[in-house]
């Protein structure tokens, strides 16, 4: 079975790499945080030195880092590991990162004979522990089929958006769509509660008309529509707005850099930074309802 | 079997009115447009004189008008329907209208006796031809029993929304939400084509993921990624931009009427302003795709 | 000298009554307020009995009113003062309400041959005691010399706008734009906190350069920029939110019964709605900078 | 007199260097093209072989160029001139870029002993040429004082906007608020005009109210107001369209590194980039008119 180094072992990253240990991958596993790597060598994985070490002869890395400047660090920086990995290895990254970063790091990776893909996720924490997550690919047809096997080890559904950088622009593209639904169903819900419907109600009517979209099937953003959601749970839980809030950043470099315009994404961005500005940061990023809604009601 | 009035012979009411003549209604039709007329009593229907001649006597009235300024004027105008009808009449307005002219509307009958429906529809001119409109009604719950039967006969989805009022409510909640699913699916899929996706790849990806909405199931924006929607026929057919303005103008209205903010709404109401001032408000509201879209692409 | 009734005794029209009076006109006043009837009378004005008293024989009348309904009713109405009034009478409406319905009045006033002008005010109740509104007229050129005088004894600053109506779309016009100047000052004083920037120093740059606007001479939003602005004193006094709230509505109004795109405009309605539901509605409209501050600063 | 090294010669940065030049500084001048070079040596500067030729013992370097990039290669980069310029030498940097970009030029140069200001410009060629530009300086106040003599040659108004990188954010505030400006003006304007007004009439009652602006002042985007303003000159000249979009774009990044919520900025943003995606980059930035108002009209 091929060896897989890790890096990168947080929230998401820690039971991902669980999940590739359990598949019958041999591990080697980095973190800069000592409980981080106490926990994964718990479960199977070697624990490694450092990225230099965990990557050292590995078939495969995968990488989940906060940003563009942590990832082109790892592998194109001093030390980076480009100068280490095999001619024949394979590069996942599947961090959230600006599609400019992730095409420079891809670009260095391919020139030197190693296979890319940038392979974001979406499913949040209980998706990588339990294995489901959703990955969206970019990069050869080749280097997808390369990746699709770890990637299975990890995740239910696997897509390939594009070349390299395309996962990146597709995971985004994506959630600022969500940003906008978000915002759109809770303005409807508020007008419709405002006029005296009960939230129920309109959200089962449009659900069943042209309105439908995923906020009303699964995550509805009025409180006591739906059990098990965050807006039941006083905003707890769930995707943080501060988090919503950095894809937005995303999407507007993305947008900016494209000449895209973006109107509803742009004010979605300012609406989410005033509600984080407003103390709401660690709650649901459903809880834009509450911003919108009257005080008195 | 019940005898019904209807009033508005237009290209939604005619076809509606014909359907309930089919389904057995004895039907007494008005219109200001003779050949409308002609037309439904070639289906069987007794042409009336005025729409007091086609009320008189009726259990049913159906009104199917442009604005709550006619509505008003038919039932408590001079001539009003409202000294015309029986105290067990039932009136069923399907006209999309503003909230407060439908309450003004059904309190004035209802004091007189009169049961009231505001029953605005959607689904177009072919859910109305081939029967099958979504209706969403507000009244009493004895109100809507009534009209249900008569509802049946022309449309498949009835929707109870709440008492007299809610159903302009609801109408006007969905389609602004609509409007919003629509920018926002533009949005995003110009923001992947700019960056190379291919948008039938990525409208899968987000059909798939949080991004999911009506629009991407049954109404992509963009050329050539479904068949038989507007935006492959060059944004022919459909649902006019200058009706989604109505709508959205409507929603204005109830939204500053109750306080709401409703920024996405209204920022909507901007985009669609911007493009029929632009010439295209005979395409289908899709073509927002356009207004977003790059030149050279 | 000329016989003016005065119809509406609040904030405004109380102190605008009683410097006609000063001014030597013969002022016939009347509110359905009792106290508001014995101040004016203490100032030396007859206190009529009803609107139609002092109306009865006046040359001129003058009308203060909340809203469109109530200017309708008075004039056209039961008992309208249209049936009342000499032929070469003169109506002022110095309400501030919608467009439609100012021309709705002036124009039945005028087939009766009844000279009507709208002629809102701006300039608040410190302008209203001091006799330095200004007020933007709406009506013929020869309604607008014969409004003059009167006028002039009220007021600092009388703008001809156009016809009819015009004075209300003016007004409208210049508070919409006045909003947009409030928000986009507060946006980029906030911006430059952040970044590091004295407030002061920041507006006496932009003061000086292209950002140069009415709020940077007169009305700065960040507390401590300037003496003896609302700012400055908790947001208290001053032109209220719920106030910019009512204009911003007429304007929305305004926009959509002309086809006209205000993005802009249609933005600063939401978050001014946003910023009166979360309580702020009594405050200064330059609180509005509360609205897009960070919590922390 | 002090010897300037002055690079990047384009549009702006040519006749800033023959204004040194015209005020007795040696400059020592550096640009890519050929041209510029000869143009420069023309009006008595020295043309250098490179821009380490220029700098080589220059008491002062200015540059001007795109972009944050150019900037920090320009001195941080393989042979950057932080390596070459005397300890007691002054860095001027002109062009406007990202703050980040200029703290962090500015930051590496201090630990060297090299005094550093951002000082980005308005005014455009015509104030580039008679050397009537505004500066606007970010630096410690011993820098601003040195760099003061040498800006007064290029320039009428010198501003001190704080510390390395508030030049740069000051300007970009600014600049974000006079797009919101001009955008709101252009609204008002139209809907007025929609409503039947002159806007010659509505733009000096507004001039006169709180509507007032930069943009009534000097630059009203309404065809025909004002003589001698790109409006009244199919909108050719003056400051571009895609000139105005680069400036919201670093409005934008400054926002999101600040966390800084600019609703109407980025709405400014998304319609300017509609406005250039239509066509028109290459118009003067009031054309924003043009996309707002009726078709028709």
């Amino acid at each position: 079975m091929k060896t897989v180094a890790f890096i990168g072992l947080g929230n998401m990253g820690g039971p991902m790499a669980k999940n590739l240990v359990k598949q019958g991958f041999q591990v080697r596993a980095f973190d800069l945080v000592q409980a981080a790597l106490d926990d994964i060598a718990s479960a199977g994985a070697y624990a490694a030195n450092s990225a230099q070490d965990a990557a050292e002869g590995a078939d495969v890395v995968v990488s989940m880092l906060p940003a563009g400047k942590h990832v082109k660090s790892l592998y194109l920086g001093e030390n980076g590991l480009i100068n280490l990995l095999n001619d024949n290895a394979l590069v996942i990254d599947s961090s959230t990162i600006d599609a400019a970063s992730a095409i420079e790091v891809g670009k260095a990776l391919n020139e030197k004979g190693i296979q890319f893909v940038d392979a974001p996720v979406s499913g949040g924490v209980g998706g990588a522990v339990a294995g489901t997550l959703t990955f969206i690919v970019g990069g050869s047809q080749a280097s997808f089929d390369a990746a699709k096997p770890v990637l299975d080890a990890m995740g239910k559904h696997i897509f390939h958006a594009g070349d390299v950088g395309a996962g990146q622009v597709a995971k985004i593209c994506n959630n600022m769509l969500l940003s906008i639904l978000m915002v759109g169903t809770s303005e409807a819900l508020n007008m419709g509660i405002n006029n005296g419907l009960d939230p129920k109600v309109l959200s089962e009517i449009m659900m069943q008309s042209s309105g439908r979209n995923w906020t009303l099937e699964l995550y509805n953003p009025c409180p006591d529509v739906m059990e098990n959601v965050p807006s039941s749970n006083d905003y707890q839980g769930g995707f943080m707005v501060d988090l919503m809030k950095k894809d937005l950043g995303l999407a507007q470099q993305t947008a900016m850099d494209s000449a895209s315009a973006t109107p509803m994404g742009t004010l979605a961005n300012s609406l989410y930074t005033m509600l984080s500005n407003q103390g709401s940061g660690k709650k649901d990023f459903s809880s834009i309802f509450e911003l919108l809604k009257s005080e008195q009601k």
